[in-house]
C-alpha cells in the first residue's frame, strides 16, 4: 500500500463556483498508484467542496442563486457580523454543503459520473486563497 | 491490502426514496475482505444518496416534501429550464444531501445503527437507471 | 497496512454543538498508525456530524438557528410526529450535514484547517447517547 498527500491551491475572486477537476487530474496522472481512494478536504469553514454537473453553465447560475436567497447576506439575521455580511451565510451554505469528497480511483482512472465535476464553491466576496488536501490510499 | 470495485444499477420510476441496503449487504457478503472502507459514489447529479430512518415510511414522506417545498418546480424561479421543470430541483437536492457515503466495514458487517438505511434519493420525475460505484478496500 | 476501530460516546443534552475534536485526537495519538484515512460515522439519524469555525461561537449560534427556522419543530408541517414535534426536524437537520467525516491523518497529524472543529450537531430536545464509530485505515 502507498500514501501521497498534495496540497492544491485555488485563488477565488469572489462568489461562485471554481472548477478543479483538471487539476485534481493532472496530479493524479502522475502517481504511480493504480487504484485507490481519494480523499479532497478543504481547510476553511467559509468555502465548500461540491460535485456538480459540467455542462450547462444555468444549472451553476441557479445554483449560487438558491443558495443566496436561503441564506441572505442580511446582517439582521445574524449575529456573527464582525467579518462582513457575507461571513454568516458562507458558514451556513458551507454546512449544507461539503467539507470533503470521497473519491474512486481505478485503473488511474477517477470514478466520476460523465456530468461530473469537482468545484470549489467560493461563499466570500473578496479574494482568497483557498487550500484543497488531497490523499490518496492505494497500490 | 486488497480493492474491489462494483456497480449496482438501480432503476427508479419517479421521485422518492429507493432503499439499496440489501443489494450493497448482498454484494459485501461476497467479498475475501474482513476488514475495510466502503464507499459508494452516485454517477449522476439529478440523483443524490442519504442514510435515513429504515423504520417509520412518514420520515421519508415529510423529507420528500420539505425538499419538494424548498426547492419547488416552478420554472420561474430557474434559468435552466430547458430538461423539465423537475431537473433544476433536481440539482439543488443533490446538491444539499450526498454524492457519495463513505461506510466502515468491520469483521464482515458494515458499521451502521440499527436505524439506519441506505437510500437512493430520485428527483426526477421520468424513469431513470442510476448507477452506484462500489469500492471496497482493506484486508 | 492496519486498520484500528473505536467508539466515541458522547452524552447531549439538548439542541446544539458538542466539540469532540479532543476526544477524536486523543484517540488516534494511541495508534501506531502514522499515516491514513480516518472516517467517522454517527449511528444515529436525529443528530448529525459537522466540521465547522472553532472560534467565534456566534457562528454556532446563527447555524443552529438557521437550521431551527428551516426546519421547524411544528407538528404541522409533518406526518411523522409520533416520537414529538423535535424528532422529524432531527432527520430533516440530518439529511442537510453529514452522517459521517472522512478526514486524512498526515504524520500523525490530522489534517484540519486552524479554524476547523469536529462537531456533534444534536437535533433532539432530551438527553441522549450517541456513538460515533471511529475507523483508521494506514500504515
Amino acid at each position: 500500500m502507498q500514501q501521497v498527500f498534495h496540497e492544491i491551491s485555488l485563488k477565488t475572486d469572489g462568489q461562485g463556483f471554481y472548477n478543479f477537476t483538471e487539476k485534481t487530474l493532472g496530479w493524479l496522472n502522475k502517481q504511480k498508484i493504480t487504484n485507490g481512494i481519494l480523499n479532497i478536504n478543504i481547510l476553511h469553514t467559509s468555502a465548500s467542496l461540491i460535485i456538480q454537473e459540467n455542462a450547462d453553465k444555468d444549472v451553476l447560475y441557479d445554483l449560487k442563486n438558491f443558495f443566496d436567497k436561503l441564506a441572505p447576506m442580511d446582517n439582521k439575521l445574524y449575529k456573527h457580523i464582525t467579518e462582513g455580511k457575507d461571513d454568516m451565510p458562507a458558514h451556513i451554505k458551507s454546512a449544507l454543503t461539503n467539507n470533503h469528497l470521497t473519491l474512486s480511483f481505478k485503473n488511474k482512472k477517477l470514478i466520476l459520473g460523465t456530468w461530473q465535476g469537482l468545484y470549489l464553491f467560493e461563499h466570500r466576496l473578496n479574494k482568497h486563497t483557498r487550500i484543497l488536501s488531497h490523499h490518496l490510499i492505494g497500490d
